[in-house]
């Protein structure tokens, strides 16, 4: 070996009297498995980060250890051994804080409305949890909807501009609660759902049944919102709507959060 | 100075008898001034690829070439001054062809259909050229638009989804052309333009005209290429416009190319 | 006239009971001017966001009135406006709350630190504040940077791996602050400032510099703490670096936040 | 049902006689499943998009019909049935020409060079097909490198700048290839292969490895295509390589393209 031992630098001291609060490894990309209500479980790809805390006196952080708690996980990462590896991030760091992020897209099949002919649709979630003396938790679930704008109907006479538009839910939770109910929830407080296929019979339904159902990103946040706060389960919950405007260059946003965090 | 006498590493032979045909910066971000049909010039930001080929016997590039003849040129970068950076970098770099890539946003002035209240619109641009014993010069010229969905309009018993759009058109001429006639042209070409100011009364326009005037990413590059094909000065084409379907999570796309590259 | 008159559904009461923390537009592209320490003010382009809070009894929001509000002040958003348009977005939408988010790049000319070679280098900025009883205003200044990693120069016989990192510094003032001297405060707390024109003289003096200056990203935010630490005119900051790791295909991520919000 | 029947628009003739390129879908998300060399098979996410070709008496295209051949082939797709999938949607579409794009991250577990610590690697490929009355199939990979700057290294008394970089292949085969040897080729024709996990003993060896064999994104370039020349079942290929300059705020590029398209 070289003249140099392999001196831990990361463990030597520091002077300049500054915790930090996180440090870690961000955008780590990674194969999981997480729990589906029908099917069990279903194989995913997540971008991960896993961040501690690091007190004033000491140099720095050994990064590898992230990956290698990874590694010992990685067959399964759900709201169940989420706090485990939370905790197994405390003590390997002997951090007083662990926090770990994980972001995957979650596929759910979908029957079309009428036809019910089948397809695949994507939700972006993601967990976000902190482990100090006590645990905090946050599911976040991103549900495309068709919103079908009131105000272009009631002035018009004819038609009414529509447009996707993204409705993100974040939640802290007293129990547990499915992926999937929260995605119907919000499917339903929109002008319609949407679908990776529909056939003509479908078009014709989601066509009318969101022009007899128009709402605003106001509306949409509002009934989520509604909706949300009559489920026990949910202690908290922030919901923000981003439309993308068929009629203008930029979106159409609004921003609900209640409960306590 | 040190030791080592600043050796010119790049200049120095390479014997893996391999020519290089692009080789250079890429993504250099850079505030420019373009040509405008309504003020003379606008202030904008561009992204920037610079590229030149380099011969088997030579080991390397000299990369910060590339940014001083950018930084000769930092006042203006237009359709004229573009063949002449072009030469200097074939020059320069004694190279048998030079490529030079300038994306930007491009703003116009537009009024609203009814009201004629005053927004700024964006179009993304790109002048893409390269310069061997022959010229060749590609505009693009991104245009957001609305589309009513044909099908939808015509089986359902009220209403009709609709969804921006971004119709993509690239083009070699035989002339100048201004790049605002050709997003009016695009802009005829679909259901409807879109606007960053609406008025109550420019909604209930836009809504009932695009209505009116259905149209599927089919028919918008067919009425696209129809368009262009009639100017006289452009030799070559391709249009592609990519519908953010409002009932679906993916998009729509067509794509149509003409005339001689 | 059609038979509807143009009814004003957004001032329509809504029954829901639930207040709207914000809404209003998002990604608004927009030409804009700032304030510049050398030229004065520079020509950029912005992407803005604007929402306002709205009362339980309304139902929606009259979203064009934030484009007109924009409009009305394209030449300068800066640091001295910006209140007042916060107050204008207030006022005309008779709301509790303003919020007004300006992201852009700007421009700084950097000399090369040997050869005094000019080029110009990119920061990504963006002012972000909210008008309620009080005022908050946010400035975010992200800079590139170069470190070298102290781990692997300590431990190998030769060499160090090192790559460019991002530092995104947030901060809340007690007086007026040039954006220059943020950036002057964090490339000077990594191991090198990164440039867009180095010569050959550069290049060897810049990769001796940082090889004798190796820095974590755990030094980087506590360089830029300690010094920002020091600045009277900082209230409150948050500081976060992130390297893209030359050995992984991940980023090495630091946190630190200091002061009263 | 309602007074209109279900009218097929897009089966109704089209007037303007202009051919359609491509049309169909665009930047559907799908889980799939992929050769894997190790565990015979893996579970990813796929970005696919499906295009066919409209003769100009036309109007449109069912685009429902992509999404159900999707499903009919979700559990695989590979080298094997992409041909399949072509032949399906020429034959479903009536089509002369089909098109099929799948993009995918790819998973392969790596040992660190010492330690032999494992960790999964992203590598992030794509299959792009085409068939007309010939078949043209293209595979893309992108692998994540390392290069340290040999002019930085010669210059310099001390240390030598280095990077993150990204080397993208695209192949045209005259037979089956695992990616995994693609990735193996391109890893050895940079300055070091990049880890998900390195221990120290690891970061030491990667760090002298690539101070030993500083390469140029002109080297990178060149050595990738010396070494996928040799190989007789590649036909054609193009190599490009961005480096992430750790000294400046934009990309290095090289490019070099070879064989028969």
């Amino acid at each position: 070996m070289s003249k140099k031992a392999l001196s831990d630098i990361q463990s030597g001291p520091d002077f300049r009297r500054i915790d930090i609060d996180k440090v870690g490894v961000k955008g780590v990309s990674y194969p999981i498995i997480v729990l589906d209500k029908k099917n069990k479980f279903q194989h995913t790809v997540a971008s991960i980060n896993m961040y501690v805390d690091l007190p004033h006196q000491f140099k720095g952080t050994h990064m590898s250890r992230f990956v290698e708690i990874l590694n010992e996980h990685r067959r399964e990462i759900t709201v169940h051994n989420f706090p485990i590896i939370l905790e197994k991030m405390k003590k390997r760091f002997n951090a007083s804080t662990a926090h770990l992020e994980v972001e995957f897209p979650y596929f759910i099949e979908k029957a079309a409305p009428v036809s019910k002919a089948k397809g695949l649709m994507e939700y972006r979630c993601a967990y976000r949890g902190t482990l100090h003396t006590e645990r905090d938790f946050v599911v976040d679930v991103r549900v495309p909807v068709l919103t079908v704008c009131p105000c272009s109907k009631e002035i018009s006479d004819r038609g009414a501009h529509n447009q996707r538009g993204l409705v993100t839910v974040s939640m802290r939770l007293a129990g547990f609660v499915w992926i999937e109910d929260i995605i119907k929830t919000v499917e339903a407080s929109a002008s319609s759902p949407v679908y990776s296929l529909l056939k003509r019979v479908d078009e014709k339904h989601v066509t009318e049944r969101s022009f007899d159902n128009p709402m605003f990103v106001e509306d949409v946040v509002r009934e989520v919102a509604m909706n949300l706060g009559r489920m026990k389960k949910i202690k908290w919950f922030s919901v923000e709507a981003e439309n993308w405007e068929s009629i203008h260059n930029h979106s159409a946003y609004a921003f609900v959060e209640r409960g306590r965090g």
